[in-house]
């Protein structure tokens, strides 16, 4: 049990906790405010006062994506199902605030921040590309390097989608700003943080019949709010019905080529849990950029269709790739359902900027957004996988990656009556069962 | 392991598979486009361009009643969670696109489809007549095909809708065109599946303890968000609130009932959870026809608490007939949650309209469209079952009922580190306990 | 097995169940009915009318929060799914209707109740008040009992709410009014239903692996949409989006202080489910009273940060406390949870008031409320517990407590295939596993 790291997390997490919490507090202080922009009073909503309460729903099923849907998608892991729905809800409650600091900064009016129902949702987007780099890291991170990620990548990613903004990039369902840079950027930190112990596998890396159940309710939350979160901040009207039309329809076709290749590619033709899980998503992701634009229900479908293959190939051969020659170890695959997906939704937008689907979209300055996307990811996690490296952050040793024991009080599996009749080694082996 | 079918789905699935995905792609580039009846942009939003947005949340609950609802629903079988979940989501995301097409050929303007919110609220409604039927058969079908189902039903279902509308038929909440229908076409197509062999059970059909409680979320999404299913497409104002009023009411009468009659059926007064799980709902389905009618509160309670009663006792009394006596194996028992209530919410509808509790419905044509959708499910189911039985739709051999095993790659209750303490025979019996 | 309690509930439930639904449709047909205030059809919908629909997307998240929030927060016992989810919907079912009359009766209008989505929305927050009093009890009652403390729980809290109506206290998420309401009642029944014998705990008394993630869905949802919960019954525009923004950070803050303390009280700094699933909470209860009020987004925040660590505070080292010395066995930690970050939101208020953060608002009023509130709680959770007492409910025997089998029918840790490599002692320390 000599471990080479010390995985105590007493003091150093709680002190890093509820320091961050009180420096949000200060800053929310000086710079936050509501939105008073509107008149007082019921009798005399107007018509822009009304954005508020009817994007409402919009932002509680992109709050559901990121809590539920995100959470759960994670919990496919036998024994690491507390972390990936724990952790998660620790990255993005601290995200949210931070994120609303971090963009907020770009955007004052007299130098304050003015809280909208516009702001909240932005604020769960940022956690969003947090959440999928942590994907990329699962089962092999700390709480504290959680947290220590979630301020540098919120940081790095209001950046980039100032600069995205200024360049004026369409990418209303943020596939280069939130999907292909979260992914990238989680690659990247997965690389630096690389484990060759892990090699070859680990006996907790798998799932067991109920988590793949579990992940399944994130799968289905993160499928039918997509329209939301891809049409959230569209403007409203025409463009933002279009959003939502054409996500639909996107995340439709997805399914439909997941299940077809998951079947084509293993044996007998059974389908793979793993890609039901994530394929089926692609639509979703790769429509985003072009979500508001004039492509057509159809439009949308070929980009979905299209989608659920790439994503499906890449879990089947691109992510053994990755591992062996690339030495990246991408736990949930994000590479597969965020970063290829949001590439090909930055190409879809270049070609329908091309072929005029929405006014004023310059092919050249997508082009621009997309490699400014991958690049400032690719740059800002490897610079973060430097930091996480440091040996004090309480990573846990290699053979307790993938493990809830280490960072959570008893997890259920070590039981506390063993039967007599078992030794202690078969217990352990007991466990790797449910 | 001599198998008079070839359950090997590679090659056959994905061709089915893509195929479809291919023709709905040509399909919709023909004939579906965004609906832009309105004025374009932010500033010109008329009162009938708010209809999407305000329309889009009630949208969103039954989606989420479609794909985690009755996809939960039916995890309640030890062995059949993905397979339940799974093709759920095949189904639903298939059938919302073939839905769109069947029910749009109806109302061409200019010979295309314009999509709107009401069309995908009705895309959504038309999977739900399959899933009911799939309630039916689950566990006895193959992938292949229920996709083949999906195509025949939503066609049929289409045509039956269309019917009641040209007959004038009232029928918001679609007691009788999706819920009677549904039953009674899936029940038709169980009657030609009929396996003799399952006549005394079978050993997976069954449930453990965490594969109820997976099955709870589907009945709890369900049962609140029945409202929005029953009033969605019901017209603003008086007849869509007074839609969400009684399904709101109908649903908690129903609840009561239903607890009190599956106490008063069991053993010592214990509550059974297939009970809980499914005749709770009976109040949502029976309300459906006279939903937006004027049979105030009480009205509304009556139809719950008859139906939370008709509903436990078809549990109880009817499904074992069905199955010995009239060959039906209904797995989900459809029947007592769809089929009954479904027939109690048109005849509910019948005395509503005698009462002139709805302008312009008449007792008459409410009848002839419960005639109608009884008739012509039981007809198409009949003609459907014929096709499904052919022998090459890669059917499961009857001992592999219920079990995901067949169709998804390494289910984890076959457990990759098998303690030598056991013989494999042990392990199978284990497998049944969780 | 001679019980000094007869726990079949056969004969008795079922009638009290259907009594009562019976006595509310009566009730219902002389006093409920639609609200017809607004001008009908579509045409002349004006901004009045528009309340019922913009509103119902509040309230559907509040109904999840009941339904499944509630429901699911308490299935993290490893026996005790089926009752946590099944009871926790019996209650909230019959306690809509009964909730609907009792608040109805004190705002009658020409004798009649008018059903609006605001009525709606105030029936689900009344049973709210007795699933919370439910988790004090959670394992030790059986459903009878619980039926009746629905009817006198919400008949004493229509009192109390419209005592602090009268009073003009400001309450708008029921910080009081609710949370610390429910608290106390259930402390109190509690206190009367305490049973000696479970003083050293009780072998059912805890969580397995996958009944803490089932708990972790209730969390989140409660978790998400709190914001609805404490903006729902709002006055539309300023007040109520002050309600979301306020309630939105006063959550993310008191996740963080949740995990800190967490991981500060427990061995070698790891996390407890019990805090993660509970005390992340605190910061909506606490936030409730203040939250429509101009307290800015940073003293939320504040409220949020201390309700975080309130909360944990209360789990690790007041509840023992509670049990030993005060005999109060509090199965799910209410008073952590609900208790404590009420009475905290109450003394907000009072604060809030001095501060002038909301016109018309009185600390005197205030704090009138807040004693008013726990109060009428305490007594009426006593007088509750002293009926509940009587020996003739059906309540369970110690040795049977915290277990489903004595109200379900078999749920399925009583396996039905016995290996019979295996005795029966050791299949039921089996069972304890999972």
């Amino acid at each position: 049990m000599s471990s080479p790291f010390a995985t105590n997390m007493r003091f150093k997490f709680p002190a890093l906790a509820i320091s961050l919490q009180i420096i949000l507090i200060i800053l929310f202080g000086i710079f936050v405010r509501y939105d008073t922009n509107h008149e007082h009073g019921h009798e005399n909503i107007t018509a822009e006062d009304d954005t508020f309460i009817t994007l409402y729903p919009l932002f509680q099923d992109v709050h559901v994506m990121i809590f539920v849907g995100f959470g759960f998608l994670m919990t496919f892991l036998k024994r690491y199902g507390f972390s990936s729905i724990g952790i998660n809800m620790l990255i993005a409650a601290f995200g949210l605030q931070w994120g609303t600091l971090m963009q907020g900064f770009w955007h004052l009016h007299n130098g304050k921040i003015n809280i909208d129902i516009l702001k909240m949702i932005n604020a769960d987007f940022s956690t969003a590309t947090v959440l999928i780099s942590f994907g990329a890291v699962l089962g092999k991170t700390s709480p504290i390097q959680m947290l220590i990620m979630t301020i540098i990548e919120i940081a790095v990613f209001a950046c980039n989608e100032h600069l995205l903004s200024f360049l004026e990039v369409s990418d209303i369902g943020a596939s280069m700003a939130i999907h292909a840079f979260g992914a990238y950027f989680g690659l990247a930190v997965a690389r630096v943080l690389y484990r060759p112990a892990l090699t070859n596998g680990h006996e907790n890396e798998g799932s067991v019949y109920h988590s793949d159940l579990f992940a399944m309710i994130g799968t289905l939350f993160l499928w039918m709010f997509w329209p939301s979160f891809n049409s959230a901040i569209a403007e409203p009207g025409e463009h933002q019905e279009r959003a939502i039309v054409n996500t639909y329809f996107s995340l439709a076709a997805s399914v439909l080529t997941a299940y077809a290749f998951s079947s084509l590619f293993e044996h007998k033709g059974k389908l793979d849990m793993v890609h039901i899980q994530n394929a089926t998503l692609a639509g979703g992701v790769a429509v985003g950029t072009c979500a508001d634009m004039n492509i057509n229900p159809f439009g949308a479908m070929i980009i979905g269709f299209t989608a659920g293959i790439i994503s499906t190939i890449g879990f089947k051969f691109l992510t053994p790739i990755l591992a062996s020659k690339l030495k990246i170890q991408d736990t949930c695959g994000v590479h597969n359902l965020h970063g290829l997906p949001g590439v090909l939704g930055g190409l879809a937008g270049i070609i329908a900027a091309v072929m005029g689907a929405k006014e004023n979209v310059s092919a050249a300055m997508q082009s621009a957004g997309l490699a400014s996307s991958i690049g400032i990811a690719v740059s800002g996690g490897l610079i973060t996988g430097f930091i996480l490296k440091l040996p004090f952050w309480g990573q846990p040793p290699d053979q307790n990656c993938y493990d809830d024991s280490i960072y959570w009080e008893k997890p259920a599996w070590y039981v506390s009556r063993i039967p007599t009749l078992f030794t202690k080694s078969w217990i352990s082996r007991y466990n790797t069962f449910y």
